[in-house]
Formats: structure tokens, C-alpha cells, sequence
């Protein structure tokens, strides 16, 4: 029965009830963390024997370089190979760099403010404003970014199919937005796949700005929850068909199929994005680790390869998930206090609580000794409108940690729902 | 007998036998390369052992945190340790980095540019101008930074004992004046080690930009061509005693010690500068890869296990310098069309032939299969003012061809000059 339908009585039991289980679960002492996504201990196993590659002896790549030497600013070719197959994108449209796809973003970034892109009339230091489309809820790495080179950042709501393109159509109307965060794919936080319309709407738009970007930061690409793995929507051949052949700059990486920060990254994009890109990457440095790309690439040995490990992430995913799903159902489903999303992949849930709330909810988990990512993290400047979203991470607390955990954070959302009822 | 001694006749026939030695040198089609100072195969073989670590189950560090998931900006203490002790540097005063101390500082530039280092008034794109001071001859790629951020470079000498401290010192009385880089240690290219008097002048001097940076780049710290290690100056302390402790950001790497490209680098600064850089790197990214590290502090165990190391590359370097030195001398000495480095360290010789030739040597070589290093590349611009100087980087070629090459280059340097005098 929802909280709304209960009467005065009903609500004070509720009330009485849910305090009671609060207080309970404060005296466990708990120290539960759900804050962000990390893969655990058990998924970094998986990919133990890159421990040990590229071994001995096994030093030169596809095209016969020694990588253990200086060069090739565009990585390896066994790795891009692999990489261009699972994406589907041509292997010339793809480089290898280092770990941090996050890096290379705020390189794109930074070297558009300081040089403006291959596109800009004037470096982006020099617009008078720079505005940049966020969809929300998002991630909060994306939207720190923009933050630190002061773009304004306006918002779009992520709807079932993708970030919102009418609202997207008329925002570009304006030459001032110049840039988009978007996870494409099983979205951070609320699991949404952008649809190949949704998709192929955001190549062919007409932008006033030239030089408008697409940050299309596929970082869930192969991120199943489930036995199978969604294509990729190929928008730099949307995009070159429609006539706006450098409007996205295509990311990925290994982060979480290999180890977080320890792998390889990639920066998809028009041949014109990517010399304007190595262009001054070539003067930041030489090259990227090409010893960890060549270990990578043995340790898949092929697209395949890689699609094997990742079922073995979701079989250690997807009960963790599965859990924190049915304890939401069983313990808010029948008061509507709440609405989660059910993601068939990628590494969040996205939870909303009722509007006002989300905020308290985080701090009686805290105060019960469970961390939750702070509300409104999934916003431009930490600012949720509504103060209703709370973004879920279950990939890192071992099973029992997690329910546990979720147990406590549904008698969390519950407390604030009757304490804005005012029982 | 010096060339300028000889008398007409003398100089013709010096003039025949050299250009009858340059057609038999350009018969031979020769494809050598002089270029870029990279470590040879037998080099990167020295350090095989580390393409199989850290090995399986081998990845917590010194903290006892797993190094396969996210985090620690600063990098791991068990690599942080080694260097801070093979440096003589305060632990909590050096942060490990992915592969590349190049891409660090073309950060610490950038981030400047953007933002103002923590002691700048405003950021340095909002200066009207901003010079930077460049001792030559130099490393290109500290130049090419300098110049792709549109600094006016302004050279000083380097002298014997390290770069002329009181041109410098008169330069910095300009606030425009940001900046400088230095190699300071075994320089490139012209192996010339800054005294610990010249380091103290350059920590102690005043300057009129209260946010004035030295990029203490010591690229070859341990890169010793002899028996033993020089220690290196901790310009760091002299900084801070004399009241200046943000003056310098001090680079080190361990990219010609294992894997060039592939290694960790290092910054190592004034706290305050060290929580400027990561507060800014912490947007760009959430840590190094720090499997490689972990990598690194098992294969070298220890201070002393990489020393050891270093002596095996000093092993295959030096014999490799005493040909390029003794082919200079025997096929040059005489005639003194020539002055060359004696370096006891680093990776290069840096040749000067008689004024205005440099450009044509280079050119002769190239006509007869021999890449040097372009011309004038050691100075801001490609501008030589002189055009006398080149770089030698004898580290990469098997011996065999060091020696048919340098002997090829003398040949060409001859040949310059007697063209120079008109026979």
C-alpha cells in the first residue's frame, strides 16, 4: 500500500516501526560502503594473469616494434585490433593510450580551451562563454571536468532511450554550447542504452557552434549484466553519413575488464579529430605504455577473448545487483516511496527517493555507518533539483556487505519518507 | 696540424682525399642512425625480467592496498621509497606518475596556463607576455612545450659548470620571466652537470614573478658512464632554506633505466606545489597505473638493486661513447674543425663544427645514409644561432655501426669545412 494511501494511524505505526529499525540498525555499528564504482576484489582476480604478461621474451608487436622502446603515439596495433572489432569501428579510427580514458578526456578538453579544436574559429579561452549539455543524472567525473574550465553547464533529462534530443536540438541552436557528456551505453548512473535513433539524431543535428563535441564515453561497451552483449551503436559512421564526420570524440577502456587504472584506453574519432589530437599529444610525450598494451592484448588474445572475461564479470555482477534490486522491491515496492532503475549492465542503479529526501537518506546511512555517494553527485555542481537521486554502486561490497548494506539503506529511506509525511 | 694552418696547396689536397672519401661513403648506401637518444635492444634487455612482474598474486603494496583498483594519485609508497632515497628526496615530497615525466611537465605548464600555479596572481594565458628561459643548446622536446604555449624562449649559455646564473639572474629581475628548463645532470645534450653552487644560486636568487618555476628535469640522475654514481643535488632543500621552497619542480623518470615509454616517472616538489598539481590531476583522472609501479619496486627491490641496474646500461653505453670520442679524435683532432662533449653520464655528445656548417654536415650525412639530429634541434626555434652545433646520440646502434657511421660523420664535417674555406 503506498505511504500516501495510509491514514493517520497506519502512518504513526509505520513511523513508530521504521524508527524502531533504525535504531537497531544504527546500534550494528556498521562500516558499509556502496559509494563508488569499483570493481571487487574477486572481479580483479579474473584477470590475475596479466600479472605476469606480457612475459619474458614477448616484446614486439603486430607490426615487428620493439615495445619496450620510445614511439607510436596511436599504441599498438594488437590492441587497437582488438578494440576496433568490439566496438565496431575501423581500426584507423582508433588509438591506444594509457589507462585513464578520464585523461584523455580532459586533454581533449584542455586542448580545445587552451588551441581550440580542429574545428574552433578561436580557442574556447577566448569565447566570451562556453556552455556544455549535461544529461542528468550523469557522472560526476564528466561534469568536475567542465566545472574546472568554467563551462556553464546546462542540463538534459536522460529519458528510457536516451538524453532528451529535442532539448538537445534546441540547445545547440546556441554557438555557445560548444560540448555534451554522454555514457551511451548502460549509463552511469541510471543504466540507460542511448537508442541507435537517439543516436543517429545527435550526428545529424545542425549545431550553430563548428566546433560542437560529443564526449561519447562508451565506458560500459561490454558491461552485461546478463549472457549476451549489445552492439555498439557506430555513431562515427552515423556521423560521417550525416556530414558532421568530427563530432564525437569516441572513448573506452579496459578499466573494468582488466584493472581499474592499470589498463589501456581509447580515443575513437574522425581521422581529422585524432591528428588534431596526436598533434599535440606529440608534444606532451612520445608515446603511451606500449608494454601494458602488448600484456593486454596477450592476456585477450582476441574481441572473444575479451567478451569471455567479461561473462565472468557478469556472473559475479549480476546476483549482486539482482540483490540489491530485490531488496528495494521487498522492503519499499509496496509504500511507492521510491522508483529504481534495473539496468542490464554497467556498474550503477540509479535510486529516487521521494523529492526532498534523498539528501536525509545519505545522512542516516552515514550516521548508521553506511557511506552512500553523495546526493546530488549525479548533477552539475553536486545540484539536484529535486534532491531525490541517489546513485547505487554494488559491484565492490562482497554479497553479504550488500545486503546488509541495502537492507539498511531501504529502513534509511523509509525514516525519510515518514519524517517529510512529518509522523 | 689545425686546417686554418694549412696553406693553399695543402688545403687542396685535404680538399681531394676528403671529397674522394665522401664519394666512397655515399657508395657504400649506408641506412644508419645517429638520431634520437633511445636505449638499444641490448639495453631494454636488461630489464626482461620486469615484463613478467609483479607476477600472479602479487599486487598489494606497501600499504597493504590492492594496486589493481582505482586510487592513490600520488602513487605507491614501495616506488616512492626507492627514488626518494636514490635521489636523496623527502618520501611526502615525491609522487609517482604513469610512464611518462615529459607528460608531466607539459601538465605542470598547462595547468599553469589554465588555472596560475599556486603562487600566481593570475593564470599565465591572462599575462600579457610570458618568456621563459631556455639554456642552450638544450632538449628540444622542454623547447617545443615552451613554444607550442606561445612563451617568448630567451637562451642562456650553459657553462661548464651548469647555465650562466647571472644572465639568469638578470632576466628574472622581468616578471614576465615564468620560467626555465634545465637538465641538470649529465645536460642534453651537452653532458654538462650543474654544480651544487650554481643549483644554490638558482634556489636562492630573487626574482620579480613571485610564481617563477625552474623544471629541474633530472633526466639522467643515475645514468652514470663510469663506475660510479654522482649524488644529486637536493635543490629541493636549497629552496626551501633559502625561502623559496615552490621554485622548483624536480622530474625524474625511470624510462632509459627499464622500459623507455613504459616506466614511471616522478614529480618531486614543495607540498604546497605537490597538492596544487594532484588537486588540478585529480579532475584530469583518479591515479596512476600502479600495477607498473608495483612492477618496478619488485624488480628493483631496493636503491641498490637499481644502481645495479645502471651499471649494466653504463656497461654497453660507454664503450660505445669512447668509439664516437676516439673516431672524433683521431679523424678530427688534428685539423680542430670540431669541439666535442667528454660526458660521464646521459645519453648524448654534442658536437660543435666550424661555424655555419652544422646545417651542411647534417645534410652531407643524410646524402650519404647517416640521420643525425637536424640541425639547430637543441635550440628554441631550430635556431642555432651559430649553426655549429649537433647532437650526437650514440646509444641506440650496435657498435659496428656507431663506428662506420661516426666515421662517416667526421668525413662530412671535413668536407664542410674545406667547402667553408672555399677549396
Amino acid at each position: 500500500m503506498s505511504l500516501l494511501d495510509l491514514n493517520a494511524d497506519q502512518l504513526a505505526d509505520l513511523a513508530t516501526n521504521v524508527r524502531r529499525d533504525y535504531d537497531e540498525l544504527k546500534s550494528r555499528g556498521l562500516k558499509l560502503d556502496l559509494t563508488r564504482g569499483k570493481p571487487s576484489a574477486e572481479q580483479l582476480d579474473v584477470a590475475e594473469a596479466l600479472l605476469e604478461l606480457p612475459g619474458k621474451g614477448d616484446h614486439v608487436d603486430a607490426d615487428g616494434v620493439d615495445v619496450r622502446n620510445y614511439g607510436n603515439l596511436k599504441g599498438i596495433r594488437d590492441i587497437r585490433e582488438i578494440w576496433a572489432e568490439l566496438l565496431g569501428i575501423n581500426l584507423d579510427q582508433i588509438i591506444a593510450g594509457d589507462a585513464s580514458s578520464l585523461n584523455i578526456m580532459f586533454d581533449l578538453v584542455s586542448y580545445s580551451y587552451i588551441w581550440g579544436t580542429n574545428d574552433s574559429e578561436r580557442p574556447w579561452k577566448d569565447e566570451e562563454k562556453v556552455r556544455w549539455i549535461c544529461p542528468v543524472p550523469g557522472y560526476d567525473r564528466h561534469f568536475t571536468i567542465s566545472e574546472k574550465f568554467g563551462f556553464e553547464m546546462v542540463t538534459v533529462p536522460m529519458l528510457e532511450d536516451g538524453p532528451d534530443l529535442n532539448a538537445i536540438k534546441e540547445l545547440v541552436k546556441d554557438p555557445s554550447v560548444k560540448g555534451m557528456w554522454l555514457v551511451p551505453m548502460y549509463s552511469n548512473p541510471s543504466g540507460i542504452t542511448t537508442s541507435d535513433e537517439i543516436a543517429k539524431g545527435l550526428a545529424e543535428m545542425e549545431t550553430a557552434a563548428p566546433d560542437f563535441r560529443i564526449v561519447w564515453d562508451n565506458a560500459y561497451a561490454i558491461h552485461t549484466l546478463g549472457d549476451s552483449f549489445r552492439t555498439s551503436t557506430n555513431v562515427l559512421d552515423y556521423a560521417e553519413q550525416a556530414g558532421n564526420p568530427n563530432r564525437f570524440w569516441y572513448m573506452s577502456s579496459t578499466s573494468k575488464v582488466t584493472f581499474a587504472g592499470a589498463g589501456v584506453s581509447f580515443l575513437a574519432s574522425s581521422p581529422a579529430n585524432l591528428a588534431w589530437y596526436t598533434g599535440i599529444a606529440g608534444t606532451r610525450g612520445i608515446g603511451p605504455n606500449k608494454v601494458n598494451q602488448l600484456a593486454h592484448a596477450r592476456y585477450f588474445g582476441d574481441a572473444e577473448g575479451v567478451r569471455k572475461v567479461m561473462q565472468r564479470h557478469s556472473d559475479i555482477l549480476a546476483p549482486k545487483f539482482r540483490a540489491v534490486l530485490d531488496i528495494l522491491e521487498n522492503r519499499l515496492g509496496q509504500y511507492e516511496v521510491a522508483r529504481w532503475t534495473e539496468p542490464e549492465g554497467g556498474y550503477f542503479i540509479s535510486l529516487d527517493v521521494i523529492d526532498g529526501t534523498a539528501s536525509r537518506v545519505v545522512e542516516l546511512a552515514k550516521e548508521a555507518g553506511i557511506a552512500l555517494t553523495e546526493a546530488g553527485s549525479s548533477f552539475p555542481l553536486h545540484d539536484d533539483p529535486n534532491n531525490r537521486n541517489i546513485r547505487l554502486a554494488p559491484s565492490l561490497p562482497p554479497m553479504a556487505e550488500i545486503t546488509e548494506a541495502m537492507d539498511g539503506v531501504a529502513t534509511c529511506v523509509l525514516l525519510a519518507a515518514v519524517e517529510k509525511l512529518g509522523a
